[in-house]
Parts: C-alpha cells; sequence; structure tokens
C-alpha cells in the first residue's frame, strides 16, 4: 500500500524555482491525514453512516433551487443558514440565541481563522493545553499568532491552577480549549472553562482598544466539534454564552451531522464578537451551494442525530472492550471519551500497531502522546474488524 | 430605499464588549457593496443569464451522487475538478496545462489570500497600480501584507517604466496585476506583462530562499477574473506560463460562466508555484458539494460560455452608446473595456448619478476613481432600462 503523493509531498519544487515562499513554510508540507483506499477507515473521526436517500433528496432539490440563481452572488450575511442553525442548538442543548449570534465558514477551519485574524495576529498570542487538536498550531502559523502551549494532566483534564497561571504568565489574546477534546476525547467541566474565562477577563491585551481605564482581556473558544457525543450529564460551555461576552463555542456539521463533506462548521457568541469576525470574513465565504445544502441536511436533523445515540452506545462498548485488552501482562489504558473517538494505549511501539492494523485493512491515527493510538467509533461490523485485527497485532507483536 | 443593516454595519459593539479586536481592524466595516433589492442589477459585474434547467439538473445530479458520501471528508486536492479545469482552459485559450498546475479555492478571494499567505506576509511588500480591484488591500490586510499602489495613465493603461521602477524601488515579493482590470475594464498587452515578470525576478526579496547566490524575487500575480469577455486579439497571460515559474494566473466561475454563487475561483501556475499554496491551504477547504457542483457546471462550459458572445456584443453597443451621450456640453468619457462592464464619467457629483439611477430602479456601482462610474452588462432589457434611467438622470441634472 502506499500513500498517493498528492497526500504527503513536500513542497519540495519551491527552492528550485525561485519562488519567494515564506521562510517558515520553506520546510513544511500540506497538513492531513493520508487519505488511504482501505476496507475500515477509523482515522478522521467521521460518521460511518451515510446520508439517507430522503436526505440526498433534500439536499439536491435545496441545491437545484439555489442553482437556478447560481449568476447571482450568495447572501454574504447567510441570514437563513444562521435562523437554522440557532434553531438547531436551541434543541440540541436547550440554549436560546439569535441567529446573530452564529457565525459559519467553510469548515470549522476557516472559523478558527477569522476568530485568529480579529483577536489573534502578530504580536499577540494564543494559549492551548496539550495534547489537543493538532491543527491549532497551523491556525496559529497561518496567522502569525504566537502559539503556546500548556499541558494536561496525565488523565488529560485539565488542572484549573495551571490553566489560569499560564493564561496569566502569557497573556494571551486568545484561549482555545478543546471539549471533548481531540485526540483524547476528554470533556471540560463548566467550572473549569468557567475559571478560564474569569483568567481570561482578567488579561490586560497590550494593543487591544480600552474602556474604563482597562484594555480588553482574551477571547475564549471551546471547540465543541464533538459535543454531540458527550455522555449524559456532560454540559455544553454554550449554557454559559449569556454571562461571558468574550466567549464563542464553535462546532462543526462534519461529526454528528454525517456531513464532513459539507465543510459546515460555526460558532455561537455574543453579537459583538461575531460582529468582529464580519470584518475578516472574505465577501461571500459562504456559496450559495454551502448554504443551501446545510439547510438540506439541518431539516434531516431528528434523523441524522438519530446515529449520534448508537454511536455513543458503541463508544462506551469500545472503551470497555478496550480496557479488558491485556498486552505484555498489562491492562491496556483508555482515555475516558465524550466524543465519537477513544485514545488508547500505551505501545512501546505505536506505529508497528497501527502498521499491523493497516496491514488486516483497518486505518486508524497514529496521534497523541507517545504511546498512544486513536480510533473512531465505526459501524458495528467495522468496529468488530478493529477489534479483531487489533487481537491479532497485539497477539503478533506478543511473540 | 434602506441598506439593510447587516449589510453595512460597523462592528461597533465590539468596543463596548471588551473583545481585543486587532487595533487595525477597529474602524473597519465588512467589506462589500450593498445587497439591495432592485428590479436592474448591474453593480457586481454578475453575469444576468442565470443557468438552463438543463444546467440545473445536472448540478443537481453531481450534488446527489456527492451527498451519498457526505459523511466523509472530501477529496483534499479536488484532483478531477483540477483536471476539468485544465481541460477548460486549454478549450478556452489553447494552452495546455497539467492538472497540478491548477489551484482551486472558495472564491477568488480565498486564491489570493493562499498567494498572500505563502509569498507575502510580515515583513513583505505587495505592490498593484491604481485605480484597481478594491479587494487587494483587504487581501493585504488580511495578511499583514504591506500595501503600495503605483498609478495607471489617465487612459488605464500601464505605463511600463513607471511598473518597472515601482518595482525595483519597493522590492516587493507579490506584484498584483488586473486584467482586464476592475473597474477599469482594461486589458494589459502581453509585452506590459513580460516587462513586469522580469522586473519581479529580479527583485531579491530579503528573506526569500536563496539559490545561485541570490534570493527569489517577487511573484506576479495576472488576475484575469474577466478575462472571457476580452476583445478579439487580446491575449490571455496564460500564454506566458511556459517561460515563468513565478507567474500566477487567476481566473472564476463567478463572471463568464454565470455561477457567482458557487465560490469557485482558480489559478494556473507553475507546479511549484501551485505546491506553495497547497502549504498554507487549510485542509478540506474545497467541500464535496462545491467540487461536485464545479464539476456539474463545467460540463455544461459551451452552452453557459455562449452568453460570453453575447455579452461582448452588449457590451461594445453600450460603450458606443455610452459614447455618444453629452453632459453638460461635453462627450461622457468612456474607458476601453475588455470586461463585462464599463466605466464611464465623469461627474461632478457621481454619487448624485448613482442615486437617481437606484431611484429608478436601477442599481450601478459608485466606484473607481472620482467622478467615474462603472455599470455592469446585462440582458439588452436591463441595459436599455439602464440608457432610459441615465438619460433621465442626466436631463434632471442638467436643469
Amino acid at each position: 500500500m502506499t500513500i498517493p503523493p498528492s497526500a504527503s509531498a513536500p513542497a519540495r519544487d519551491v527552492g528550485d524555482a525561485r519562488l519567494p515562499l515564506r521562510p517558515e513554510l520553506a520546510d513544511e508540507a500540506p497538513y492531513g491525514a493520508p487519505q488511504l483506499d482501505v476496507p475500515v477507515l477509523l482515522n478522521v473521526n467521521e460518521n460511518p453512516y451515510p446520508p439517507s436517500e430522503a436526505v440526498v433528496a433534500t439536499i439536491a432539490e435545496h441545491v437545484a433551487a439555489a442553482a437556478r440563481g447560481l449568476n447571482r452572488y450568495p447572501d454574504r450575511d447567510f441570514d437563513a443558514l444562521r435562523a437554522d442553525l440557532a434553531g438547531y442548538l436551541a434543541r440540541e442543548s436547550g440554549v436560546g440565541l439569535a441567529p446573530e449570534q452564529i457565525w459559519a465558514a467553510n469548515g470549522s477551519n476557516e472559523v478558527m481563522l477569522h476568530l485568529l485574524q480579529a483577536f489573534g495576529g502578530p504580536g499577540r498570542t494564543a494559549v492551548s493545553f496539550a495534547p489537543t487538536y493538532s491543527m491549532y498550531p497551523e491556525y496559529a502559523r497561518d496567522s502569525h499568532t504566537r502559539w503556546v502551549t500548556g499541558r494536561r494532566q496525565s488523565d488529560f483534564t485539565l488542572d484549573v491552577e495551571h490553566a489560569v497561571e499560564t493564561i496569566e504568565r502569557e497573556r494571551p489574546s486568545v484561549v482555545l480549549l478543546a471539549s471533548p477534546n481531540n485526540p483524547t476525547g476528554t470533556a471540560l467541566p463548566l467550572e473549569t472553562v468557567e475559571a478560564v474565562l474569569d483568567a481570561a477577563a482578567r488579561v490586560e491585551v497590550a494593543d487591544a482598544p480600552e474602556a474604563d481605564g482597562r484594555r480588553a482581556g482574551a477571547v475564549v473558544v471551546v471547540d465543541e466539534a464533538y459535543a454531540e457525543f458527550r455522555r449524559p450529564g456532560t454540559p455544553s460551555a454554550l449554557e454559559l454564552l449569556a454571562g461571558h461576552p468574550h466567549l464563542a463555542v464553535s462546532r462543526t456539521m462534519s461529526k454528528a451531522f454525517a456531513a464532513a463533506g459539507l465543510r459546515l462548521g460555526y460558532l455561537a457568541a455574543s453579537r459583538a464578537l461575531v460582529d468582529a469576525l464580519r470584518v475578516v470574513r472574505l465577501p461571500y465565504h459562504l456559496s450559495a451551494v454551502t448554504q443551501a445544502a446545510a439547510r438540506g441536511a439541518l431539516a434531516h436533523r431528528d434523523e441524522l442525530l438519530g446515529q449520534v445515540q448508537t454511536l455513543r452506545a458503541e463508544r462506551d462498548d469500545l472503551v470497555a472492550w478496550l480496557r479488558a485488552v491485556r498486552h505484555r501482562g498489562e491492562a491496556l489504558q483508555v482515555a475516558e471519551s465524550d466524543a465519537n473517538f477513544v485514545l488508547f494505549g500505551t505501545f512501546a511501539d505505536r506505529h508497528a500497531v497501527w502498521r499491523g492494523l493497516l496491514d488486516r485493512g483497518v486505518l486508524i491515527r497514529e496521534t497523541g502522546p507517545d504511546g498512544w493510538l486513536r480510533v473512531s467509533v465505526g459501524t458495528p461490523s467495522e468496529t468488530a474488524a478493529f477489534r479483531d485485527a487489533l487481537t491479532d497485532v497485539l497477539a503478533e507483536l506478543e511473540d
């Protein structure tokens, strides 16, 4: 099996052609997990259930209607889509939001870029706590924001005192918290988010606007890409929006909505915060086709989210099964997960385990702290294939 | 008639909420022409002909096929779309290109952002020649690139000596040339582009990679958003790609393809230049839905481009008609146009003319040098409405 050249080739010809590539990009390869053609894909936390024919038909109808006016630019402020997303969040989390509190872009990637363009940038600092999502440093690099990571504890929870100290020391303009965290699956208690919000509000960002004799503090972004998979009783940071105008809670249609191919990320925040993002967005960033397809998918939200319950149960079973696996005389470590993936380990040679699974047609992700691996929750048959392959690989490695 | 608040409201609440908005954004309003509900829209150079039902059906079929796998991430390198775009350019301009020489993104806006992220940025300079497209300074601002404009001559052509001097003095890493230029409609002769390419190659960008004892020079971007509307005999800079690895020629499906709502911009360049853009793009920036819809539209390229011939003829008639209009005793000035719009003037109070047209249901654009106005080429009945309204407004202003 070979990784296609386009997925991993570094920009190696750039120097030869005498192009003025920025120096910090000279040795960088395009970001992204290998896109391999393997029977069981459990590597990028996709939802394994494709849309039903009813969903496909609605999306096609919405897009056909939009295509009839395709010669015109789209609604730059995507008001109808924002209203639909606000309606969905109200139903999912019980938090009422005005459409003007919603922002959306081509994937959470672009939402995060807008956040760092508005509030980060040259001379400013963003803080997060590792291990966490591997794209965050890319957003910082692309927006010329200094990137600082504190640490999570050995069980991947966040130590509040350490988080507050890090914020006080680094004086960031943006704090990024993933909850549930990728690649660990760890959700944050609201008290932790509140403590971070308080510390962020106390920062005075050196070149920020001043009001009442004080400079503005940091924005806190809680990345809830996997929020719909959280276990019962786990709260959403959406509940904290009311009292915190410097909080943004980002979501995506890629995971629970089974629409990774749609590239629709969004966030909820104060009107003021959303207004700031409107300044840095490129006009017409969301196409009429994207707006139409997203609204089509949202019209089927109950059906699409029905599978979330199935995936949560499958996730809990997988965690329990992995905890019963013994490797070289010890039980595997398995992180608590509120997401649609599970981080497990540790292996002296994780690459050998990853490779052994791939040789058996199961692609998972070699990511996270040394020795750990991440597997996405698939369909029951995909998860069974993963269990069989892992059993087989570990037996081989014991020999 | 009122401009909807979402189209023009500045980010006025940002200060109140104590958010750390970047200082250079504090007084900025979101970019974009007013989106007004007016019978005759001739303000944003859209193609007035909506797609036929056959085009709509193909787009819907392509999107339905993509939606069946919407739970998966899209092809990150959009290989099939790149091949389709290369095939189109070969047919349109006679220049053969490999798919690896094509790049695409959500509108030319994002293509330009990728270019400036790779080759511009803090400590670097981009140069263009005014009057030119009003988004260029926004791209520079968003990428923290210093922005310098030389000037065009009074007939809006580019003086080669001035252009070369400006490049030698400012030592940019990026030179942006629009051809046909917006808002003037002016196409550049290939000799002018070649002189700029030579001057750009001689620049040594201070922090660029070194090869053979010299630092890399500037990248030259020729923005050909309106190229399909050029008059017979006007060349495309695509013809210069072969010998110039530091040249990028950008195009869009928004104008000739009548697909502004699709947001599909693209460029052709050397493989090395495209490889550099792959480093800064956010992964999966082009959705499966966008890729499918674009390929659907491209399958109907002959039909969609058939209207280009009609629009060119309509444009030439409009130029001739405007040149015959007399205002306060003098003939109007009308710029030569190779695009689907015409710049005309001059008026002591252009806002009064713009407003008078709007009061008569015709929206054009108040842009370009003082005293000039820009009108897009519409359908014959839309153009007739514009002619009648302008005649009426100018008569009123004579009183």
